[in-house]
């Protein structure tokens, strides 16, 4: 069967998550299975490139799915997006090998996290989709960069609970793209382990705001004990940008 | 007592509009009125520069308010965005003279209107901000605007059933912002008339779309007959974005 490539754009925050769940919660991989399922007239399969939390936004979250035959010619974009709702968007769709995966074939992601820094308001219109942090030195943010980056266990930002075999990844790059009233920290690694941008980020706003220094978050990462770590950064200010092959 | 001028930014999408409603709809003028009254400890009125439909945006909204004496010492902006909901947010609040009036005073207001004009989707993160017009040359869009800048009798592009006095107005400029995806349309006028934005736009993307002659709008114009225009344009792609004293 002919296997598609999706680009895949969603708001997280009426979702719960990405990934289909037991019990019928909204996730955004139901809605596409269910709209391709419809489409292709069978269960579909969506697998993504991994999961996304709860409230999390992507503008490239990547999956696939295999279609039949003699769905070949459907015009997928316009067809998907005609059936999905406000939330969720196509952006691509394109015929890729069948040894693509969207998960095991990925050699990179890129996340965004938005600070927004604004002593007095959150602008409505930016709300859902950043963390508002007064007060934010972001040259203290900038000094903790080349501490993080790098090839690390990273077991210290790992969410509790969720053992997997191997926590060492390796981070490309660590930047800030500061605007007025707002900070687009951009994280770019081989992997990520589970909620671990948003626990980098509640440690580099630590950092920034003073309560950290430079000595305890190589403490922190050294302990590799997420425990002694700040408390988790809010789902809403981080978004999946990209998926790179 | 103190007036206070309030610049006010929301979202429209989950409000009745401005305007406080018999019925206890849900409105942003009774937004800021209860917590206003609140921090007073007495009902307070807060008028503004003008009404905005229900669904319509806001990043400029202007209002007004006296407060007592001895609140004068309040640090309005952090004291109001403390209680105020996530989809209201105040960016200024400064005293001014008791003759300032947030409707009478106002000397023009700037609106925009945000058009998408991708041809496969609409990003999920802009789609409570847009009108989805795919097929658009705006270069027809741009001959049209020597028609509708000026001062004009503009009761073509009027609401029906909301008679007005006069319904001359003078539309100092209309701009496109022309970006990847999306065309900002900016209107500037001395005032306007009831969903005056959103006709004119229905019309300007009527003309873009092919569906319209420059001639056919130009009559519009002169027939002053709202029943001949293109239905109005959707109200959440507008936003106020300042009112101009």
């Amino acid at each position: 069967m002919p296997r598609l490539k999706l680009v895949v754009a969603y708001t997280g925050t009426q979702f719960q998550g990405w990934q289909v769940q037991p019990g019928g919660a909204r996730t955004v991989q139901g809605c596409l299975q269910e709209v391709l399922s419809t489409i292709c007239s069978h269960k579909v399969h969506v697998p993504g490139s991994g999961r996304t939390d709860s409230g999390v936004h992507a503008l490239g979250q990547v999956a696939h799915a295999d279609v039949p035959e003699k769905r070949r010619n459907v015009p997928w974009v316009r067809a998907l997006n005609r059936m999905l709702p406000e939330d969720v968007a196509v952006r691509e769709a394109n015929y890729v090998s069948s040894e693509f995966h969207a998960q095991y074939s990925a050699r990179e992601k890129e996340y965004i996290y938005t600070l927004w820094t604004h002593p007095d308001y959150v602008l409505p219109q930016n709300r859902p989709f950043v963390w508002w942090v007064p007060k934010l030195q972001s040259e203290l943010m900038q000094e903790a960069v080349p501490i993080l980056e790098g090839t690390h266990d990273y077991a210290a930002f790992q969410n509790m609970g969720t053992p997997v075999a191997n926590t060492v990844r390796t981070i490309r790059c660590i930047q800030f793209l500061i605007q007025e009233n707002r900070i687009d920290c951009r994280f770019v690694a081989n992997g990520f382990l589970k909620q671990m941008v948003r626990n980098m980020m509640a440690a580099l706003v630590a950092v920034g705001t003073g309560r950290m220094s430079l000595e305890q978050l190589q403490a922190l990462l050294e302990k590799k004990d997420r425990r002694i770590g700040p408390a988790t950064a809010p789902a809403r200010g981080l978004t999946l940008a990209r998926v790179m092959y």
